[in-house]
Protein backbone atom coordinates (compact mmCIF):
# COMPACT_ATOMS: atom_id res chain seq x y z
CA UNK A 1 0.00 0.00 0.00
CA UNK A 2 1.31 3.53 -0.95
CA UNK A 3 0.96 5.79 1.61
CA UNK A 4 1.77 9.28 2.55
CA UNK A 5 4.66 9.54 5.79
CA UNK A 6 1.82 11.12 7.56
CA UNK A 7 -0.58 8.12 7.15
CA UNK A 8 2.15 5.46 8.90
CA UNK A 9 0.41 3.78 11.60
CA UNK A 10 1.62 3.85 15.16
CA UNK A 11 2.36 -0.34 14.88
CA UNK A 12 4.63 -0.02 11.47
CA UNK A 13 6.23 3.51 13.20
CA UNK A 14 7.60 0.97 15.74
CA UNK A 15 8.46 -1.47 13.21
CA UNK A 16 10.73 0.79 11.98
CA UNK A 17 12.13 2.20 14.92
CA UNK A 18 13.41 -1.70 15.79
CA UNK A 19 14.88 -2.23 13.37
CA UNK A 20 18.71 -2.45 13.74
CA UNK A 21 19.47 -2.08 9.67
CA UNK A 22 18.25 -0.78 6.66
CA UNK A 23 19.36 -0.95 3.36
CA UNK A 24 20.04 2.04 1.09
CA UNK A 25 19.91 2.34 -2.72
CA UNK A 26 21.53 5.59 -4.69
CA UNK A 27 22.07 6.08 -8.11
CA UNK A 28 25.91 5.96 -8.99
CA UNK A 29 27.68 8.43 -11.05
CA UNK A 30 27.02 6.34 -14.30
CA UNK A 31 22.78 5.78 -13.38
CA UNK A 32 23.54 2.46 -12.46
CA UNK A 33 22.21 0.89 -8.71
CA UNK A 34 23.94 0.45 -5.94
CA UNK A 35 23.13 -0.46 -2.16
CA UNK A 36 24.85 -0.99 1.00
CA UNK A 37 23.38 -1.93 4.56
CA UNK A 38 23.19 0.91 7.04
CA UNK A 39 22.28 1.60 10.76
CA UNK A 40 19.93 4.17 10.91
CA UNK A 41 17.73 6.33 13.53
CA UNK A 42 13.76 7.20 12.66
CA UNK A 43 12.46 9.95 14.62
CA UNK A 44 9.12 9.53 13.09
CA UNK A 45 9.25 11.57 10.56
CA UNK A 46 12.94 11.13 9.03
CA UNK A 47 15.74 8.84 9.11
CA UNK A 48 19.26 9.74 9.99
CA UNK A 49 22.19 7.50 9.56
CA UNK A 50 25.74 8.67 10.00
CA UNK A 51 28.86 7.77 7.98
CA UNK A 52 30.70 5.96 11.04
CA UNK A 53 34.29 4.09 12.25
CA UNK A 54 33.11 0.57 10.80
CA UNK A 55 36.15 0.29 8.22
CA UNK A 56 35.92 2.28 5.31
CA UNK A 57 38.22 1.89 2.43
CA UNK A 58 38.54 5.85 1.58
CA UNK A 59 37.71 8.86 3.43
CA UNK A 60 34.13 9.87 4.32
CA UNK A 61 33.89 12.53 1.49
CA UNK A 62 35.05 9.69 -1.27
CA UNK A 63 32.34 7.21 0.00
CA UNK A 64 30.12 5.80 -2.56
CA UNK A 65 26.56 6.69 -0.48
CA UNK A 66 28.64 10.23 -0.44
CA UNK A 67 29.27 11.20 -3.68
CA UNK A 68 25.93 9.57 -5.37
CA UNK A 69 23.76 11.14 -2.66
CA UNK A 70 25.97 15.09 -3.76
CA UNK A 71 24.76 14.35 -7.64
CA UNK A 72 21.86 12.72 -6.91
CA UNK A 73 19.94 12.83 -3.84
CA UNK A 74 17.26 10.72 -4.33
CA UNK A 75 17.26 7.65 -2.87
CA UNK A 76 15.43 4.45 -1.30
CA UNK A 77 15.44 2.77 1.72
CA UNK A 78 14.56 -0.47 2.67
CA UNK A 79 13.87 -1.79 5.87
CA UNK A 80 12.65 -5.18 6.50
CA UNK A 81 13.05 -8.64 7.95
CA UNK A 82 12.95 -12.04 6.80
CA UNK A 83 11.24 -15.32 8.05
CA UNK A 84 11.27 -18.79 7.45
CA UNK A 85 6.80 -18.52 7.84
CA UNK A 86 6.50 -16.38 4.83
CA UNK A 87 3.40 -15.60 6.19
CA UNK A 88 5.01 -13.38 8.83
CA UNK A 89 7.08 -11.43 5.86
CA UNK A 90 6.91 -7.32 5.84
CA UNK A 91 8.84 -4.81 3.86
CA UNK A 92 8.83 -0.54 4.20
CA UNK A 93 10.13 1.06 1.33
CA UNK A 94 10.84 4.87 1.61
CA UNK A 95 11.64 6.83 -1.39
CA UNK A 96 12.84 9.98 -0.82
CA UNK A 97 15.39 12.76 -0.66
CA UNK A 98 19.03 12.48 1.19
CA UNK A 99 20.62 15.43 2.30
CA UNK A 100 24.17 15.21 3.75
CA UNK A 101 25.07 17.22 7.32
CA UNK A 102 28.94 18.00 8.36
CA UNK A 103 28.34 21.00 9.71
CA UNK A 104 27.90 21.43 13.31
CA UNK A 105 23.78 22.45 13.36
CA UNK A 106 21.63 21.83 15.86
CA UNK A 107 19.82 18.98 13.82
CA UNK A 108 22.97 17.21 12.91
CA UNK A 109 23.93 16.75 16.80
CA UNK A 110 19.86 15.58 17.79
CA UNK A 111 20.36 13.17 15.21
CA UNK A 112 23.92 12.16 16.50
CA UNK A 113 21.86 11.68 20.21
CA UNK A 114 19.27 9.98 18.06
CA UNK A 115 21.76 7.44 16.51
CA UNK A 116 24.12 7.34 20.22
CA UNK A 117 20.56 6.42 22.03
CA UNK A 118 19.45 3.18 19.86
CA UNK A 119 23.27 1.93 19.13
CA UNK A 120 25.63 1.08 22.59
CA UNK A 121 28.20 0.72 19.97
CA UNK A 122 28.08 4.48 18.63
CA UNK A 123 27.94 5.57 22.44
CA UNK A 124 30.93 3.13 23.14
CA UNK A 125 33.20 5.35 20.70
CA UNK A 126 31.91 4.11 16.80
CA UNK A 127 31.05 7.49 15.96
CA UNK A 128 33.28 10.59 15.35
CA UNK A 129 32.45 14.01 16.96
CA UNK A 130 32.60 15.19 13.35
CA UNK A 131 30.79 12.45 11.78
CA UNK A 132 29.11 13.18 8.48
CA UNK A 133 25.04 12.51 8.74
CA UNK A 134 22.70 11.50 6.11
CA UNK A 135 19.04 12.60 6.05
CA UNK A 136 16.42 10.96 4.52
CA UNK A 137 13.22 12.74 4.22
CA UNK A 138 10.53 10.68 2.97
CA UNK A 139 8.31 10.93 -0.14
CA UNK A 140 6.57 7.53 -0.91
CA UNK A 141 6.33 5.31 1.66
CA UNK A 142 4.87 1.43 0.72
CA UNK A 143 4.28 -0.95 3.20
CA UNK A 144 3.88 -4.35 2.19
CA UNK A 145 3.16 -7.75 4.70
CA UNK A 146 2.79 -8.15 7.89
CA UNK A 147 3.41 -4.29 8.24
CA UNK A 148 0.58 -3.32 6.38
CA UNK B 1 37.54 -4.70 -2.93
CA UNK B 2 36.56 -5.05 -5.84
CA UNK B 3 36.77 -8.42 -7.51
CA UNK B 4 36.10 -10.06 -10.78
CA UNK B 5 33.07 -12.52 -10.68
CA UNK B 6 35.51 -15.46 -11.17
CA UNK B 7 37.52 -14.05 -8.28
CA UNK B 8 34.86 -14.68 -5.64
CA UNK B 9 36.86 -17.09 -2.92
CA UNK B 10 35.16 -20.55 -2.28
CA UNK B 11 34.45 -18.76 1.35
CA UNK B 12 31.99 -15.70 0.07
CA UNK B 13 30.31 -18.06 -2.21
CA UNK B 14 29.33 -20.61 0.82
CA UNK B 15 28.10 -17.37 2.44
CA UNK B 16 25.80 -16.22 -0.69
CA UNK B 17 24.33 -19.56 -1.19
CA UNK B 18 23.78 -19.33 2.61
CA UNK B 19 22.01 -16.38 2.81
CA UNK B 20 17.76 -16.85 2.51
CA UNK B 21 17.14 -13.01 1.64
CA UNK B 22 18.96 -10.01 -0.70
CA UNK B 23 18.28 -6.87 -1.33
CA UNK B 24 17.35 -5.99 -5.26
CA UNK B 25 17.70 -2.48 -6.04
CA UNK B 26 16.61 -1.55 -9.99
CA UNK B 27 16.47 2.38 -11.59
CA UNK B 28 12.31 2.93 -11.37
CA UNK B 29 10.73 4.79 -14.83
CA UNK B 30 11.36 8.23 -13.56
CA UNK B 31 15.50 7.24 -12.89
CA UNK B 32 14.95 6.86 -8.99
CA UNK B 33 16.24 4.09 -7.36
CA UNK B 34 13.64 1.21 -6.06
CA UNK B 35 14.32 -1.75 -3.36
CA UNK B 36 12.93 -4.54 -3.13
CA UNK B 37 13.84 -8.16 -0.83
CA UNK B 38 14.06 -11.19 -2.74
CA UNK B 39 14.58 -14.88 -2.01
CA UNK B 40 16.99 -15.76 -4.55
CA UNK B 41 19.89 -19.26 -5.95
CA UNK B 42 22.72 -18.85 -6.82
CA UNK B 43 24.85 -21.15 -8.82
CA UNK B 44 28.29 -19.62 -8.30
CA UNK B 45 28.11 -17.69 -11.40
CA UNK B 46 24.72 -16.24 -11.77
CA UNK B 47 21.26 -15.24 -9.83
CA UNK B 48 18.04 -16.60 -10.26
CA UNK B 49 15.26 -14.95 -8.31
CA UNK B 50 11.51 -15.67 -9.73
CA UNK B 51 8.10 -13.77 -8.96
CA UNK B 52 6.63 -16.36 -6.55
CA UNK B 53 2.94 -16.49 -5.30
CA UNK B 54 3.67 -14.30 -2.20
CA UNK B 55 0.93 -12.01 -1.85
CA UNK B 56 1.37 -9.21 -5.06
CA UNK B 57 -0.93 -5.85 -5.06
CA UNK B 58 -0.67 -6.53 -9.15
CA UNK B 59 0.26 -9.48 -11.94
CA UNK B 60 3.45 -10.40 -12.53
CA UNK B 61 4.16 -8.42 -15.56
CA UNK B 62 3.17 -4.99 -13.79
CA UNK B 63 5.84 -6.00 -10.64
CA UNK B 64 8.06 -2.85 -9.79
CA UNK B 65 10.68 -4.80 -10.24
CA UNK B 66 9.65 -6.74 -13.65
CA UNK B 67 8.95 -3.41 -15.24
CA UNK B 68 12.01 -1.52 -13.92
CA UNK B 69 14.17 -4.28 -16.11
CA UNK B 70 12.48 -3.72 -19.27
CA UNK B 71 13.42 -0.72 -19.26
CA UNK B 72 17.12 -0.85 -17.40
CA UNK B 73 18.58 -3.70 -16.95
CA UNK B 74 21.28 -2.68 -14.64
CA UNK B 75 20.19 -3.55 -11.05
CA UNK B 76 22.17 -4.18 -7.71
CA UNK B 77 21.71 -6.78 -5.98
CA UNK B 78 23.08 -6.77 -1.80
CA UNK B 79 23.85 -9.93 0.16
CA UNK B 80 24.53 -9.01 3.70
CA UNK B 81 23.86 -10.30 7.77
CA UNK B 82 23.05 -7.37 10.75
CA UNK B 83 25.27 -8.77 14.08
CA UNK B 84 25.08 -6.60 17.13
CA UNK B 85 28.85 -7.45 16.95
CA UNK B 86 29.84 -4.50 14.42
CA UNK B 87 33.65 -6.48 13.91
CA UNK B 88 31.93 -9.29 12.25
CA UNK B 89 29.85 -7.39 9.76
CA UNK B 90 29.70 -7.98 6.01
CA UNK B 91 28.71 -7.45 2.60
CA UNK B 92 28.75 -8.34 -0.70
CA UNK B 93 27.55 -6.12 -3.59
CA UNK B 94 26.64 -7.47 -6.71
CA UNK B 95 26.63 -5.02 -9.88
CA UNK B 96 25.36 -6.67 -12.92
CA UNK B 97 22.45 -6.81 -16.01
CA UNK B 98 19.11 -8.94 -15.15
CA UNK B 99 17.05 -9.97 -17.41
CA UNK B 100 13.95 -11.87 -17.47
CA UNK B 101 12.50 -15.50 -18.60
CA UNK B 102 8.97 -16.05 -18.87
CA UNK B 103 9.38 -18.79 -21.90
CA UNK B 104 9.62 -22.25 -20.89
CA UNK B 105 13.36 -22.71 -21.41
CA UNK B 106 16.23 -25.01 -20.50
CA UNK B 107 17.71 -22.38 -18.34
CA UNK B 108 14.22 -21.20 -16.94
CA UNK B 109 13.75 -25.05 -15.77
CA UNK B 110 17.12 -25.30 -14.45
CA UNK B 111 17.01 -22.07 -11.84
CA UNK B 112 13.53 -23.30 -10.94
CA UNK B 113 15.36 -26.74 -9.84
CA UNK B 114 17.76 -24.17 -7.94
CA UNK B 115 15.08 -22.51 -5.88
CA UNK B 116 12.78 -25.27 -5.16
CA UNK B 117 16.19 -26.89 -3.41
CA UNK B 118 16.89 -24.10 -1.62
CA UNK B 119 13.14 -23.32 -0.23
CA UNK B 120 11.14 -26.21 0.95
CA UNK B 121 8.38 -22.89 0.70
CA UNK B 122 8.77 -23.51 -3.15
CA UNK B 123 8.85 -26.89 -3.57
CA UNK B 124 5.83 -26.57 -1.20
CA UNK B 125 3.74 -24.68 -3.50
CA UNK B 126 4.89 -21.46 -4.00
CA UNK B 127 6.16 -20.85 -6.95
CA UNK B 128 3.96 -21.87 -9.88
CA UNK B 129 5.12 -23.25 -12.85
CA UNK B 130 5.23 -20.52 -15.15
CA UNK B 131 6.51 -18.22 -12.84
CA UNK B 132 8.71 -15.51 -14.25
CA UNK B 133 12.24 -16.17 -13.59
CA UNK B 134 14.65 -12.87 -12.72
CA UNK B 135 18.30 -13.71 -14.02
CA UNK B 136 21.06 -11.36 -12.72
CA UNK B 137 24.61 -11.73 -14.33
CA UNK B 138 27.25 -10.12 -12.00
CA UNK B 139 29.91 -7.62 -13.51
CA UNK B 140 31.36 -5.81 -10.80
CA UNK B 141 31.52 -8.04 -7.18
CA UNK B 142 32.07 -5.77 -3.86
CA UNK B 143 32.89 -7.64 -0.84
CA UNK B 144 33.21 -5.68 2.52
CA UNK B 145 33.80 -7.12 6.01
CA UNK B 146 34.26 -10.39 7.36
CA UNK B 147 33.87 -11.51 4.10
CA UNK B 148 36.82 -10.49 2.50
Amino acid sequence: MLRRPQQIPEAIRGKIAKARVARLATIDISGQPHIVPICFAYDGRVFYSAIDRKPKRVAAEKLARVRHIRRDSQVALLIDEYREDWKRLWYVLVRGRAKLFSKRTRERSRAICLLKAKYAQYAGGMLSADAPIIKITPERITVWGEAQ
